[in-house]
């Protein structure tokens, strides 16, 4: 097997720096959009024969050292009770927003062997279907970013209802947020029973937080999903989207690997960091427009401040975005292997 | 005159911490809309006694000790030749985005006291209704954030297609920012000589770039308008939202003052920065919704950590909010007086 991103998340010796790419299962590949197209994007996610299906697609065309299942962040909520819609331009809703004691009452925690079959079963036959060439990373939101979308009732801008009721109602906050974390911890256990042999926790709004919000309001649950899988064994990524003033403390989180985005330099970003733990990242996504030599520059400079870390994942610093030529992907893959020393 | 914010700004010992509050004049006052329902957003902008009137608005209710010339800082777009319209919910619009050389070659630098003259009126009617009752600042937003707006055609999300000209046609994106650099320099220019005695520039979008790009792309444009302003001998704010990586980049603006949003400790930013420059910042604007005592905690934490820098100007970490109850942006100015010992 290709285990060359398990050693670098757990900051072992590896030949090459390994690569994949966040959503590299996605809108950009004319492959993804024929089995999109036969349903929704709920539905997508729901049927496991088609979500490995699209996992596998940019394990074959561009190479990367890892597969991630294809689900989406939000999908335990809906079975904590929380009815989700996809829009094509508006994004997620949730109809009913999380406001109030009663609401918070009523969301249960999934089971996820019986209410999220769907993805256990895609982790389980992707297994199979990879058959050890790459290894295959599961996932979940983190409680906050997850909390965010309860409480907006979808994607925000100043995401002022969840700060609202953090600052104003912090013990109904902290229960809403308690329950999420129960709910993640059993999901993201059962993903590593199932099968999954790495676990990323996006965090993708944490950067809207000052550091001390950041502290008290989100990061101990993350600590406490972290503990809890820990004894899972497999590497643990914490990506705090847009969280170069967090670093410090997402130090503390207790990830095996830091994801960082694309505002920091990584250089800095591992002087801060140390030599315990491995980082992950962190090209603009829209620098893969760039010239292929200008492209290998940026890629080099990475590649190289990343060999002072513990250990280094080469990603993007956010997801790819639908706009992107495949071939720009498939050349990020091939100048990381390339310049990193893969024979 | 109260000239506490004057004296913060270039670094001279003051009484008390000096505190306004970005888009003090706006939405969350219902003074505000009473002079808003006579006529459209640009209108307002455009009509110097309607406009001094919403401008003075907070300095008679909230205390404050600067007042901000009430403008957009797309206003000067206008009349380089892009039309502008405001939508209610969509926000600022160009209909006709500048994307290739022959819209840039079509771009004109307008004469500040012609075409601009609403805006040089309102800051001599200002200065005479104020009478010397607080300073007046003038504005404009930074070349960077100014170009998101005519390549994208208005707000975005991930300023796709400002990165893909810096990318792919760096030639094209610096032509039009050297122009859009030329007309910011005259209308500052411009509204020094009318009166306006600080000047502000906004760099809402910096924190989308990372930090090398920040170098090239954005930064020389800001040190060039700087340098030429300087000159006019009132104190300069660069305010780089999101911008905690950009901070030692930002240090050579030149600019007297460094705005901070709240993503970052205010004590670490003026740790790093040292004392060749003041700051201003930074509370998150949604903390104003914190019960008094959370909040007078908050504003001690940020006013304290203040008094390490050369100077410290109070403000929010971005503008307020329209869902913002008034009373407690009042209580906030009365806080920061109180508790850095105002007389």
């Amino acid at each position: 097997m290709n285990d060359t991103f398990l050693k670098a998340c757990r900051g072992e010796k590896t030949d090459y720096t390994p690569i994949w790419i966040m959503r590299q299962a996605g809108r950009y590949l004319p492959q993804y959009h024929t089995v999109r197209s036969k349903g929704t994007f709920l539905d997508l996610c729901k049927n496991p024969e088609r979500a490995a299906e699209v996992t596998i697609q940019p394990i074959d065309y561009l190479g990367v050292d890892a597969a991630i299942l294809f689900s989406d962040i939000l999908v335990p909520l809906e079975k904590m009770g929380a009815p989700l819609d996809f829009y094509e331009k508006r994004g997620p809703v949730f109809a009913n927003p999380i406001r109030d004691k009663a609401a918070v009452d009523k969301l249960v925690i999934p089971d996820p062997e019986i209410d999220l079959v769907y993805v256990m079963d895609t982790i389980r036959l992707l297994r199979k279907e990879l058959a050890g060439r790459v290894p295959l990373i599961g996932f979940s939101g983190a409680p906050f970013t997850l909390a965010t979308y309860l409480i907006e009732g979808g994607s925000s801008k100043n995401y002022f209802e969840t700060k609202k009721m953090m600052y104003t109602a912090p013990e109904l906050y902290k229960a809403l947020l308690d329950k999420i974390t129960d709910c993640t911890i059993t999901y993201l256990q059962a993903q590593a029973a199932a099968g999954a042999q790495a676990l990323q926790i996006f965090d993708s709004w944490a950067g809207v937080l000052a550091p001390d919000d950041f502290a008290e309001f989100a990061l101990p649950y993350v600590q406490r999903i972290i503990k809890a899988i820990k004894p899972c064994g497999v590497p643990i990524i914490y990506f705090a989207n847009n969280g170069a003033t967090l670093l410090d403390l997402s130090k503390t989180s207790g990830a095996d690997v830091l994801g960082l985005d694309w505002r920091v330099n990584i250089g800095d970003a591992i002087a801060r960091l140390g030599q315990d733990v491995s980082v992950q990242g962190n090209l603009d996504p829209i620098a893969l427009l760039l010239p292929a030599d200008k492209l290998e520059k940026r890629v080099q400079a990475i590649v190289d401040a990343g060999k002072q870390a513990r250990g280094h994942v080469f990603n993007l610093g956010h997801g790819i975005l639908p706009e992107t030529p495949p071939e720009k992907a498939k050349l990020v893959v091939e100048l990381v292997h390339r310049l990193s020393g893969k024979a």
